[in-house]
């Protein structure tokens, strides 16, 4: 993307650094039982999703659409896993910038890690968005690809969400581990559209959610090709952001790398708004559908006017025009697989 | 890509405006004879392919890949289809600033669209890259993506190769839609990754190769998501760079967009040297081809030193290693479909 710098800071850190919540679920137990979608109740809205399939997979309906064309698109954060009392990614960046303290001495005279480090959290909230993205940046970059894949892994198998204290990818929510599933049966091909870093999503998704590498879709920085002494090559991580997957990046996002416009999407921001209007401006049957937060005993209850995943203009264009909002509370019987 | 302006404009004009062939083939017809690969001659290079599709699926075996791990991408000007005696997207572009210039009265004062819609070729050419970039600007932006999408359709529908005096779209190499078939028979995932605009590939590339939109990767421009007065959203094409797939940026673009390393890789220039030295350097059972272009009669010999499809450094490493080398020549009973 070609932004400017200031732009770009700002879209980083609106992406990676607010908000914390996981059980990995093998993706494909909902197909295990005759209910596809055990985990919602019955209603309209658990109504609308399967009518929606059922028009668009019958063949000879007025609403079939050939399997190449079922192109189903979900946000990550506040979607498909928990954002909640930060991003998850940023909760990575914050315990990798302490792992790698150690390894850079020079920090120690550097304002955003010295008060980062030392806890002084008034010093660090004073530095504003500039102060964590140094941060998140110092997490993100100065490694290669495999490098990086490697820390995420490793920090996969260690932290923990400090309310649920489980591992993060098992804050995933199970109805919509089911969705995915039940999509994929009816031929569907479902993708991840997110703000979140791409290469930090791709080393858990599949496990997580079925959704492979390349049909995951997120913001990128940019990687630089380079050769050892030895001819072998590895991609650099670098700290200049090559796309930001957010608001109209995600529209920008899907044609660039899907190059087909959705006939379903699920988000849960105005961050997906944009997406949601793409994908209904569509001819033929659409949906579009809104994760509302708002089980604050088994999950949270947020969306406004917190700026974590608020929800605003894309809400107001839910309600006048009829798409689907799941009430959390109301909507799915279990949130977590790992709920008694 | 963050690239300087000089960069991005040497890059472009090389991707898109060097050099002039094709028949859609449904991509499935060789899977309906016995022989998946009939248009390939026995010999080494057919036997390097077929041994190596037989050693990574056969499960137990040493060099077993499961499915979802074997992604095998193609580079597609010269080594899916023709790209001689220029790349058909600058065929298409040139093409485009003709139909679009009674539109444009205020080209006759410029002096790039004057010298190319005169026909003096001489003046054209002493504005060099330039000049032509900005013939190839003007004819892939200021335009929707859908209107972008049409303008292609409607080329393809009408133009012909100077030579074969055919469509554009039919002078795919029937080898390669073969080759792709069978791989994907055994479980590859196949992807274009390519120089050439990505938008101006999908418009063709599902009925030329079986290969859908969302699995080609190419160089895109920067799109502007935008409503109109009546709220209906559209992508705004710009004349702005995204990204340049090509030479360092095709790693790049792959780890981009599929974030796996493929197992299987074919191109027929430096173009995709990387590209093939990233395959590569995977762990495993790996395979890289070059198309080397020797068949004058029936499609064209060239490759080095001519500057269109230069190949020379991944030659040099190609004969080092022992990649696969295919003589159009020797290797391919058949070229064009169209063939009697």
């Amino acid at each position: 993307m070609v932004a400017s710098l200031a732009t770009v800071v700002r879209s980083a850190v609106f992406v990676v650094l607010m908000g914390f919540c996981c059980v990995i679920l093998p993706y494909s137990n909902a197909l295990a039982q005759n209910d596809p979608l055990p985990s919602w109740n019955s209603g309209a809205v658990r109504t609308s999703i399967t009518d929606f399939v059922a028009r668009v997979t019958t063949p000879g309906g007025a609403d079939f659409v050939p399997p190449a064309e079922r192109i189903a698109v979900f946000d990550n954060d506040g979607t498909l896993w928990c954002e909640q009392p930060i991003y998850f990614q940023a909760a990575f960046a914050l315990d990798r910038v302490k792992a790698m303290a150690p390894h850079h001495p020079e920090w120690k005279s550097q304002q955003q890690f010295k008060a980062f480090l030392s806890g002084d959290k008034k010093a660090l909230a004073e530095q504003g968005e500039k102060g964590l993205l140094t941060l998140v940046t110092a997490a993100h970059s100065g490694m290669t690809t495999d490098e990086f894949a490697k820390s995420v892994a490793d920090w996969l198998a260690t932290a923990q969400h400090p309310r649920f204290n489980r591992p993060y990818n098992e804050l995933v929510y199970q109805p919509m581990v089911e969705l995915l599933a039940y999509l994929r049966t009816n031929g569907f091909k479902t993708f991840i559209v997110s703000g979140g870093g791409v290469e930090f999503m791709r080393v858990w998704a599949e496990k997580a959610y079925g959704i492979p590498p390349e049909q995951v879709i997120g913001s990128s920085g940019v990687t630089k090709y380079q050769l050892d002494t030895a001819g072998r090559p590895s991609l650099l991580k670098t700290a200049k952001v090559q796309f930001i997957d957010d608001g109209p990046g995600k529209p920008v996002g899907i044609n660039m790398m899907i190059g087909r416009r959705p006939i379903l999407a699920f988000g849960n921001s105005d961050g997906d708004h944009q997406m949601l209007q793409w994908t209904m401006a569509g001819s033929g049957a659409r949906f579009a559908g809104i994760v509302h937060h708002t089980d604050a005993a088994r999950e949270y209850a947020y969306d406004h006017p917190s700026k974590v995943g608020q929800l605003d203009k894309a809400w107001e264009e839910a309600k006048a025009k009829g798409w689907t909002v799941v009430d959390m509370k109301q909507d799915w019987n279990r949130v977590f697989a790992f709920e008694p």
